[in-house]
């Protein structure tokens, strides 16, 4: 973070270290008055976007989880990060950086512990912190998952979800009934995420606790895409993992439809949505000059995914980033249906009734119920699972299944297994996921910095946030010219006014007028009016626009719709 | 939770047990679709009363702590229930909720550990679950804080927050910046707050997740109050303290001036936020003959607090705390004062410079160093803060001071104690707490329990949510007759005109009509649009009242205007 916009960010109220009064702990922010608005603006823009514009629907599930969900997920074997501790100072750093950082690998992420740990050796990488050799020192996973405990004495482990994902899809049995089955389907949530990063950094781009805002989308992976005709007007900034590969900083541009049928982005749920992400981006003022979206590397693309992008926004010359738009396929409820006890599919009703071949068991009870005990009855569900799944297992003498971790072998001749003609109204669907998933205070982060700014205004140097009117934290600074005369009453019923019309209003009374337009300037607030003699007389008011400084003046009756329509981009300043 | 209630959050989508797949966990819940954006509506309200219309601030605080902030908020040692676990099934529960729900006991709660084990062995109370005997089993006190580690090895530890208050309260150095050091000014929270349950009960009434909406509003203890004029149309539903030691139901209803000056309530900015709160709860739609303000009974009132009152909604015959309006002095600042490395004041100018006794020390470091090594500034620091606090401590031989839970015994001659004459420009003022906490998830819940309700419509029995528009989850349903002849196509685009509008609007062409109208019912939308024939001849549609049954035909160009105006309170239906 550049020290500008930190020193902006305290000072004003935007954003600054937690609990500085004791000390602080890396990773864990607060949001001053500034900040808490502009985030929610942003929380809200990115709502009207992705939920209420698409007809999606947002839930709001809770942070702490229990640990059987994030076995499904996958989390608890895999949400590591690699962790080397000092042998001298005892400070803790990520191993992977500490050799991307001194040598010239680029992907140590990638890489096994061992390897990690032969490659400190090899170069005799040094503690960042202390300098100390690390040679010898051991490399090991840790997980990045915030540990808890629910309920009294030993309790059960309980997890901070490092996503808001889950919510999503272990709820898939309720919601799906809420979208009475009917594909496609979106679920949307906008909540707080928790990683216990080794080493946080870099502010809001790498912390402990954050928000996000993630759709689920819910497709039919035989259904129609969408009609790409809708985003047709928006240019993708490219840039695929072949010019990545080829060390090219070449984006491609493309619209979406051209983008799918040119092959660079696959699917068509995914192009449909980097347009919706990219309008939301230039939305709430992310520069498009310094925005791009970038491919997955073939191994960066996690095994499941058939592609993913990355929104990402340059900072100090750093890209950050800001979501991720990833085809997961039917990995997530496939999951769940395996780990989880209730139905994560869909029912797909045909036009007209179809004779189709099914597998199925029947299981001879009496053999399973003595062998496998309480267990049985989880072995008979698991043989229909891979009946439907796999018949090809069926064709040896033993079939294997696995249940909470267990490996169960049953005689096949014991499965009842068969397959026969019958007639099926539909079918039950495992529906895919296209999943745009965003991380709020990165946003907030970059928008802050794309648009911290500094001109000349009268010969003196001002600092101004040009921030769009529809996220800015207050629309309208209202001042009297002077809190006498009756001006600071007529400039209390002013902001009064404005605030009963649903604006976020400023009041100021302090200091010379030029001071407060400054302090207006420097927090982003587009509009200011100023009450003065000649209102007392006419009923006008000066209204200041913040980028040209420009002043015209207004009836004071007419400035709540004047200004509604210049935040929500219905009128120009220009035209007043 | 009644039955047909907690059928309805599942069926709808309101709220349920969250991880239900995964067996759930007791005291999460998941708010589905319509309970989300209902949860969202009722925190915009608050927001728009408690900050927007007050001109507060509002802030995002983390909610993983770390421990020395709960050292100094009392919560560490503080913040337990007492846990009784069965020998037999194993189980464990509130101990003091054992006591009350099988003697004639009200207060167990403040009782100590001993007094409760003894009352369970002399009743022989049984466990809940099994029945077994309770006699002879430990008691225990049980912290209600998750906790969790933060950062890699044994890191270091950390809670979640059990309010966001803490937040307000740790970041005041700041805040007082942001507020320009003047008094009175509030900072607010809306977010999340957890408490690990003994036996977590009442679906969203008692909770191990939760939200919170909470005011801290700062004040000068000798600053001017509110206007109680504002608030002058307000009858508070008042049930005092004695009223309810005399066992009788009777309230006291009066207006804050007089619940003031009578001396019902202690305290303006109490009686202040008292008319706010009911203002706020009846506009979200919490039913006015069954709410009321009860005040805490003197062995309830937390030690430092002068005044507190609970607003309490009845839901089945109980009184559920909604929120709690306390006067909490200057003890929450102090505390942190006390424990952190910051000022917690705010510096009050004098209208003109006055002369004062000041009592300071300066203490012979040439003695503290040796004596006391790494703690010598602590205790010297220790030693000025005591000086200010209580001239009369350095009238013996000895002073004794505690820092960071240590007890230090100075000789006063060595503390250099004098007191002298200053001429001051102002002082540092401590500043008073009141402070207005909502639970949110209990709003939710006592707004969807007061408002559900059954009727008769055209002979048949119809269930009807009576949501105030305002909070309703979905302002408008918008529905073709039929999808067929274009009716279809117009209704779509008359629910996208809505949307552009920022109304909350649900599509829905699927069954008979009366279906589609019994569905919006159910949640609580207040108005239904359908598009029929007519609608292509002459441009207008069918607007429907949610309770009244009544329809009237509206111009599709008005519907906008017309909704807006009725979701906001500024028309009436019955003048359509």
């Amino acid at each position: 973070m550049s020290d500008r916009l930190g020193e902006l960010a305290r000072r004003r109220g935007f954003f600054f270290q937690a609990n500085e009064a004791y000390g602080g702990v890396s990773g864990f922010y607060t949001y001053g008055p500034e900040g808490a608005a502009l985030k929610r603006n942003v929380e809200d823009a990115w709502r009207d976007r992705f939920v209420t514009r698409e007809g999606n629907m947002e839930i709001d599930s809770p942070t702490v989880t229990p640990e059987p969900v994030f076995v499904a997920s996958g989390h608890l074997d895999g949400f590591d990060d690699m962790l080397v501790e000092c042998g001298e100072c005892g400070e803790s750093h990520r191993a992977d950086h500490v050799v991307e950082d001194e040598t010239d690998i680029e992907d140590a992420e990638t890489y096994s512990t061992e390897k990690v740990e032969a490659i400190i050796a090899e170069h005799d990488l040094g503690c960042p912190s202390c300098g100390a050799p690390l040679a010898g020192r051991p490399v090991e996973e840790f997980n990045l998952m915030f540990e808890t405990s629910i309920g009294p004495g030993s309790g059960q482990p309980g997890y901070l979800r490092p996503e808001t994902a889950q919510g999503m899809f272990t709820e898939f049995p309720r919601l799906k009934e809420y979208a009475r089955e009917r594909l496609p389907f979106g679920v949307a949530q906008v909540g707080a995420g928790y990683r216990n990063e080794i080493s946080p950094r870099n502010a809001l781009v790498r912390a402990r606790e954050f928000t996000m805002a993630e759709l689920e989308y819910f497709v039919d992976p035989e259904g129609d895409g969408p009609d790409l005709s809708r985003v047709a007007d928006v240019e993708l900034p490219l840039y695929p993992s072949d010019a990545q590969q080829a060390d090219g900083e070449e984006y491609v541009r493309l619209t979406p439809r051209d983008a799918v049928d040119e092959g660079v982005v696959r699917g068509e749920w995914v192009a449909y949505f980097l347009a919706r992400s990219k309008q939301w981006f230039e939305r709430v003022g992310v520069d498009m000059d310094r925005f791009r979206f970038r491919q997955h590397l073939p191994g960066e693309l996690a095994h499941y995914a058939t592609d993913c992008w990355d929104a990402e926004g340059e900072v100090d010359g750093d890209w950050i980033e800001l979501e991720g738009v990833a085809s997961r396929t039917d990995y997530d409820l496939s999951k769940h249906a395996e780990h989880a006890d209730d139905s994560f599919t869909v029912f797909k009703q045909y036009d007209e009734p179809k004779t189709v071949e099914r597998a199925a068991v029947d299981p001879e009870m009496s053999y399973l119920g003595p062998e496998f005990g309480g267990d049985a009855g989880a072995v008979a569900d698991a043989l229909q699972a891979l009946a439907e799944r796999d018949r090809a297992a069926f064709e040896g003498d033993e079939v294997t299944v696995e249940v909470g971790g267990e490996t169960y072998t049953v005689p096949t001749e014991q499965t009842g297994f068969a397959v026969e003609e019958v007639t099926e109204s539909g079918r039950h669907v495992v529906p895919h996921v296209v999943e745009p998933a965003f991380g709020v205070g990165r946003a907030v982060y970059t928008v802050l910095a794309h648009n911290y700014d500094t001109d000349e205004v009268e010969g003196e140097q001002r600092d101004v946030l040009r921030l769009p009117a529809a996220v800015a934290p207050t629309t309208v600074g209202v001042f009297p010219l002077m809190d006498k005369d009756g001006l600071g009453e007529r400039a209390r019923d002013v902001a009064a006014a404005l605030r009963e019309a649903g604006l976020a209003v400023t009041y100021d009374d302090s200091g010379n007028i030029g001071r407060r337009y400054r302090r207006q300037d420097e927090v982003g607030t587009p509009y200011c009016v100023t009450v003065d003699y000649d209102t007392l007389e006419d009923d006008t008011a000066t209204l200041r626009d913040r980028d040209t400084t420009d002043q015209v003046r207004v009836p004071v009756a007419d400035l709540p719709d004047v200004l509604a329509g210049l935040r929500d981009g219905e009128r120009a300043f220009g035209d007043l």
